[in-house]
């Protein structure tokens, strides 16, 4: 969608129905950071933090929120939402997502698929018998399209992608490279002999307007079908295991691991690398923060998190050791109490094995 | 394998050796899960959570234990392990591993590669020189099947995986999209200039009925190999460092990392997203639950753990600042005890440093 | 580099500038494993625990440090750094790295491409417009490299690599099956009717003598680009989000994973799985202890670790509802404190909220 010669200042504020500050002729041909800044092009400061950067810019112009209007004097577009309205703008100028529709002489295009019109397929791009590639999708090089799989249209396959058989993926999906949807769950029953594989006969069914992130997996499911809803934002290096269900517009942060049959509400925020059990409910609306290890169901909305930040080694060290010494510290506590006659304080407490034993019914994790 | 038209009851139950209950005329044309379940198929019920969906079910049969049989009127098949005998029925009906023999015109097969009888090379596929590709084996798209390296009669390579120079697969393996198995493992040596690469030169040997996950990797040695049992199954995302042995019938949940030269025993179990150090051994038998981290080496069978589960944001924080505070609360019992003339009670305190110094010897990970 | 018939000892002392202990006839057909080792081999001790292997092996000879010498009456090599020195000769038996120059049939190269003296462009590489592949690299089968990408000269993209539009790769990159550099970062901003995708407009540009993983991914920058110093050695599966800055000789070991816009200094050591929050600042020469958490900046060079080991399940269960019960612990100190008229020892509790509240100050991470 890039505009040769780009824009005039005032035809982005018409465009994007914002309010203009200063000069509605400066020619604006890209985007840019904010510090330096390059002349030319229009930047943006949403955080409070980089305001001090602001007097100081290259840029042509900046997108801010109208309560900065007043300490800038420069040319500027007005937004109530700074970041969403210079993410919309800077769309105009990214050309990365340009390509050339037609089926490319090294791509394996199966008879009986359906490429519809205006899609590009790339080298080495397979597509399957009863697979559908919809109107204008691109599907890159080296991605594999296994038979009856579908691609809704206007959707993003960069390269090196995986779409199992009779998987579905949604309208304006984006796949980064490597990623793998699709590929059969980690399903196994014990044996006398070891491990059998059990089969794995459903699919994965992805809604509209999913980004999935490089070389990250969703399996499909065992008999039912593994699902990602409509808005879902997934990053790199995530893996989804069988059966799960993703409600619509959550956002997954790299490298998290869902288990199997784990079902995510809508509108949740996982941040990296988090860890979620299987068969678990996490509810609408959930805030998981980076690293914490979900090994229950979370029923209700907020912010949760887990896990020991990083320290100096040789302070982790004893850290660690005083945890394990946690034990003796109790057991010395009661004995103090009892030697004072103290009642113990809590109502929790008093749940506690007096006895020190290891048969304290707490531990219900 | 699939069978057109479907089977009756009477020839699963005849084939697998169950006990049949009901209609042995009944058609069963697929499998699919309990609730609501389909018409025309047959299900299973070997978790006794899911007893009151049997009841429901609108599968034509289903595979239970014997002593749920009098509790369910309709058709069943019955087997003393339900999930197990449900798993081997279910292979019947899946056809996610059907291809056609043959090199496919767009594969690249060196002249002095070998590929067996029945074999089936996918387009863009390459196998090198002196590689073999196993009776019957399917090596799907952009596989890429090193110089000299071997796949074993009846496996599956399902698409873009990496098969490393001289690296074994075994007889009947399946891997996943994007596996990378016989990288060069990450062995590095320090000069003066910075890091030196040193080389990796043995491989990777996989033994027979193994299954490696979606963008799993598995490094192959420095000088010696890197080796995977029999039986073995790797989910996604794992990562096996160079020179690691992994012992028959261990199965590893996906995001794993192993660091090198360590050696996993046989039928171990574990979690996902577990990490484990390198140069340590873990015993036979051996079960890590999911995001343990292990730092040293398991002698003994058992089941290990670690991590603090996840809890809400601020209660976390608290609970982390408290956990900093033990060195404080520690000190505090001493002066209690001091004052009260009691005796510290246990013999593993008796090892602390009463001081409250730093050069307390037992912190020894 | 492999030369036909090997070496002989005497040869390697000089090549290397290394003393000669014993016989410098001795042919080396290539090394091994110091136990049991290979008759005709060459192999080293580095490592003290290794040393009682020396006097059984079956290796021609062996590289170690002078102050071992007297203790070894075989031939030897004498190197200050014995594995430094180990891995400058295996070099010499390493023919992984060969390659035959030219562009293979199945290739897809634009015809603006450069593609330089020598370089090899293998089964399926993709070379888009105005991409330079520099002289003596490899772009191996399946690789793609977008428009305007650049690979500096002697390096290796084994297989499955992704280099995005406009990304630069400096001279001998190693770089290893399946990594994506320059996928688009993960940025997101909300609107009403969900997240809007962040145009993602810079590159990533990666230094001299970088290795990069299998299954590493890289994103490239919003507006400014992602920079890998040089010298650095990534792992496998490491995760790098957008605009992060990884200064020069970094060594990071596998399942790393950095958030957007953190910048990790010069010549530090990262361990497996550690992760690493967003918009910090990671000084010069730190090294940071397998899966650690890293939620703060870290200022100065030094060791840093997090995590609670591994330990058997019924332990950590244990453990774990104790360290939930540190608030009821607290109390009960504070109790008895003030039944014996204590004072409370140390400055850093008087600073803890004797209410028992959550109101604490102190959790500041």
């Amino acid at each position: 969608m890039a505009q040769a010669g780009g824009f005039r200042l005032g035809e982005l504020a018409e465009r994007f129905s914002l309010k203009l500050q200063g000069d509605p002729a400066v020619a604006v041909a890209g985007v840019c950071a904010l510090a330096p800044g390059q002349p030319g092009r229009l930047s943006f400061c949403a955080d409070p933090r980089l305001r001090p950067a602001l007097a100081g810019t290259r840029a042509a112009a900046v997108v801010i929120a109208p309560s900065d209007a007043g300490a800038f004097p420069g040319n500027a577009l007005l937004a109530p939402d700074p970041a969403l309205a210079f993410a919309r703008i800077a769309a105009l100028f990214d050309t990365s997502s340009e390509f050339a529709p037609g089926i490319h002489p090294l791509a394996a295009v199966a008879a009986d698929a359906v490429v519809e019109e205006g899609a590009g397929i790339g080298p080495g791009a397979v597509v399957e018998a009863g697979a559908r590639v919809g109107a204008g999708s691109y599907v890159g090089p080296h991605c594999v399209i296994r038979r009856g799989a579908a691609v809704g249209p206007g959707s993003r396959l960069e390269a090196q992608v995986y779409l199992g058989p009779g998987c579905r993926l949604g309208a304006r999906a984006s796949v980064l490279p490597g990623a793998v949807i699709g590929g059969r769950g980690f399903g196994l029953a014990r044996s006398r002999a070891g491990w059998v594989e059990v089969p794995q006969l459903g699919a994965v069914q992805i809604g509209d307007d999913v980004e999935i992130g490089a070389n990250t997996t969703i399996d499909r499911g065992a008999l039912d079908d593994t699902v990602i809803g409509d808005g879902v934002k997934l990053d790199n290096q995530i893996q989804i295991a069988h059966n799960c269900r993703i409600g619509a517009h959550t956002a997954i942060a790299a490298c998290v691991g869902i288990a199997g049959s784990t079902n995510v509400g809508s509108r949740c925020m996982i941040g990296g690398a988090v860890g979620i059990g299987g068969h678990l409910q996490i509810a609408d609306d959930v805030v998981i923060l980076g690293r914490a290890m979900v090994t229950k169901s979370i029923a209700a909305a907020g912010i949760y998190g887990s896990g020991l930040p990083a320290m100096p080694a040789r302070e982790w060290r004893k850290l660690v050791a005083r945890i394990r010494r946690l034990q003796n510290f109790e057991q010395r506590l009661e004995q103090i109490e009892q030697a004072l006659q103290l009642q113990n304080g809590s109502g929790e407490a008093s749940e506690s094995d007096p006895s020190g034993s290891d048969a304290s019914g707490k531990d219900d994790f």
